[in-house]
């Protein structure tokens, strides 16, 4: 038996069709290569090859081998046939595409930038199942920027003091309120206490304020868990779950998607550990792919970051809103996006600017950290909300608004 | 009310006991912090903190806040208290020390190089059912390296196709055959009917050889689909079950392991899109971590590299062989260290000399690649491993042994 040898992997006349997916890389060679002969091998990687010819290929499967099509500088687009990918199983995507390439010795660093995913692969998955329509209906609040909190300290407080920093946030304004990301089942705060007494101060906080307001309970954990915690919610009259995407991973995430289809819940998904893989810019993992991942499965809202206010490095936010959770795609729903880490009410008119109004803007030291505490936290979170929709300076609307005045006076 | 500040987080007196979960970062300080004040920021958005003093704050909080209690150059060793992490819950555990941390603002880069769990942690997962023990007790191979090759092309052969290439890597000498990281059900290649090919060669391998033969097939998906595929292979008589870990996540793979109480396999772990957070030796986390919370949870085997040797860049897989897998730890039983990327037969005793005789080594290309084809190249693989258990220099047993001859021949 002769060796076929793998190649044809560069074809720069190659137009990719619409039972291609295409994903954009960055790919920066090793040890004397060029970038062209680095794409081929990633190309050979990250689809039918190895780094030998194998007696084993066979002609008919050198047709299902990934095309790059177009190299400019370090940026290489590769075609792959849809083949060679299993619709519904974004584990198996990611270990094509994401998986084996980024260890390899033929590129110092690599980076996929983006997936076109094709329409099939793409209506393989369930999608949003509330989306920004129905999360806005939920709320009642139709023009602004959803206004959150996350209780803080992030960790440590117990069931009932959590519940009574949640409602001080809700009665001060804000619609939302969520455990932060490290926040599950602890010791001196149990899941289930916790989402009763939360739950029943937000009744109480919706009959005092006539406003409709909403708790994001954090059920991450082993997926059977996570299911129990999922029901617990929902059979206490809770209407969201909250997942931690990245540290679970995309098996459970997608399992607990599907199970939503009874639940019917607002899916909210934090990114926690995301930085790990997609701070770099020349290696990893983009929040870009990881954003369209995160929609195509069906998060309801999507921390994408702050637009450059706040505390974290960040890929540009407005990019991923625009081209990822909010763009027409195959006929999904929407996906919101979720603004937080670092916020305080003086950034909001520029995190509007930068975002759009069509935003959940979260505020966790930026609310509890008010010289006033919670509550008047909170008001001047509203309060600069309104300002904004109001198209009034806030420094001018704080003249008439104390709670305002003092957020800014502390930190703008 | 006035705010409690949070502080406190640099204890350089700190000695940290046996309910503190200790974690060795690496930080770069950004926009002109020093490292103890980027540190005292790791230390509190990984605990109880965040950007600013909250009001919320309470005194009895402050107690579990992590303690910064060594500091070499950029080496930083954090303690944080065992409250803070939710026993049996790996994504909560990463929430928290491998999260929100890896974006902020405050470290130009940060890595987490190790975790120390305590007992109580570590007890409250599962840990490997089979382990290396258990393991050579099934392949009825106490002393020599276990020897497995991968299905390549590693993707495109049909189902008949597919087995009859196990089988070739079988009859040649080798124990083990898996499956690649990207092949899971395809349209070419269903799950189902390569399970039922592949294990009937199997059988026929083991008789015509009178050895034990092991196929590992790779069930990554979304969770329940695993289930449903582990159990298939189980009711076809195999006994081992490969997983995606990175790809598919903590959640889906603690609940497979959950499974795997009843259905007793052996759990086969590849590492496929570790790189993408490990490669870069200052930012991300490491293969180590990786290493002792797959351990944890219990995988039996794991792809840890190829100590230099292959095609894949890597941590030296000889210190997570030796620190994480191979070492007392509460009385877990040990992880089979997989050897896998690039490797031939000509690496096998460097391979032995770097990582010891308690490895399994995978060979791809370097066995399908053979110029005789699979079981020619198989048969190149066990002369290897004879010649390195006999203490004989490859090139001299090569004299008497034709096949690896010929694979010196071209790769070596």
């Amino acid at each position: 038996m002769s060796n076929i040898k793998p190649s044809g992997y560069i074809q720069p006349d190659y137009k990719p069709g619409k039972n291609d997916v295409v994903c954009d890389f960055y790919i920066e060679p090793n040890h004397g290569l060029n970038v062209e002969k680095a794409a081929e091998h990633v190309a050979a990687e990250s689809s039918i090859g190895t780094w030998t010819a194998v007696s084993t290929m066979k002609p008919q499967i050198q047709k299902m081998g990934a095309k790059v099509f177009e190299i400019k500088g370090n940026n290489v687009k590769i075609a792959y046939p849809e083949e060679l990918f299993e619709k519904g199983n974004v584990p198996q995507i990611m270990s094509s595409v994401g998986g084996n390439i980024f260890g390899m010795k033929h590129v110092k660093n690599i980076r996929l930038n983006d997936i076109h995913f094709t329409k099939d692969i793409v209506k393989s998955f369930r999608g949003p199942q509330v989306g920004v329509k129905g999360i806005r209906t939920l709320l009642k609040t139709h023009e602004r920027p959803l206004l959150g909190t996350i209780v803080k300290p992030k960790i440590g407080l117990d069931e009932k003091e959590h519940a009574k920093v949640a409602y001080d946030a809700w009665r001060g304004g804000l619609d939302i309120v969520k455990d932060d990301e490290n926040l599950s089942s602890m010791r001196f705060n149990k899941f289930e206490k916790r989402i009763k007494e939360t739950l029943k101060l937000r009744d109480r906080a919706e009959n005092e304020t006539g406003e409709k307001k909403v708790y994001m309970p954090n059920i991450t954990a082993e997926t059977e868990e996570m299911k129990k915690r999922a029901e617990f919610v929902m059979s206490n009259g809770g209407e969201y779950i909250m997942v931690d995407i990245v540290t679970l991973g995309w098996s459970g995430l997608q399992t607990i998607r599907e199970c939503n289809m009874d639940w019917k819940m607002v899916m909210h998904a934090h990114r926690a550990g995301h930085a790990a893989f997609d701070r770099n810019p020349k290696h990893g993992i983009s929040m870009l792919v990881i954003s369209r991942i995160s929609r195509m499965i069906g998060m309801d809202q999507l921390h994408i970051g702050t637009a450059s206010v706040g505390k974290m490095v960040q890929e540009d936010p407005a990019i991923i809103l625009q081209n990822a959770l909010n763009d027409e795609w195959h006929g999904l729903k929407r996906t919101f996006s979720v603004a937080s880490g670092g916020l305080e009410p003086g950034m909001l008119p520029e995190l509007v600017n930068k975002m759009g109004k069509d935003i959940i803007a979260q505020f966790g030291g930026g609310c509890h950290g008010h010289p006033g505490g919670t509550v008047k936290g909170a008001m001047a979170i509203r309060q600069a909300a309104e300002a904004v929709m109001q198209g009034i300076d806030l420094k001018n609307y704080a003249k008439d608004n104390n709670e305002l005045a003092q957020a800014l006076r502390k930190w703008s």
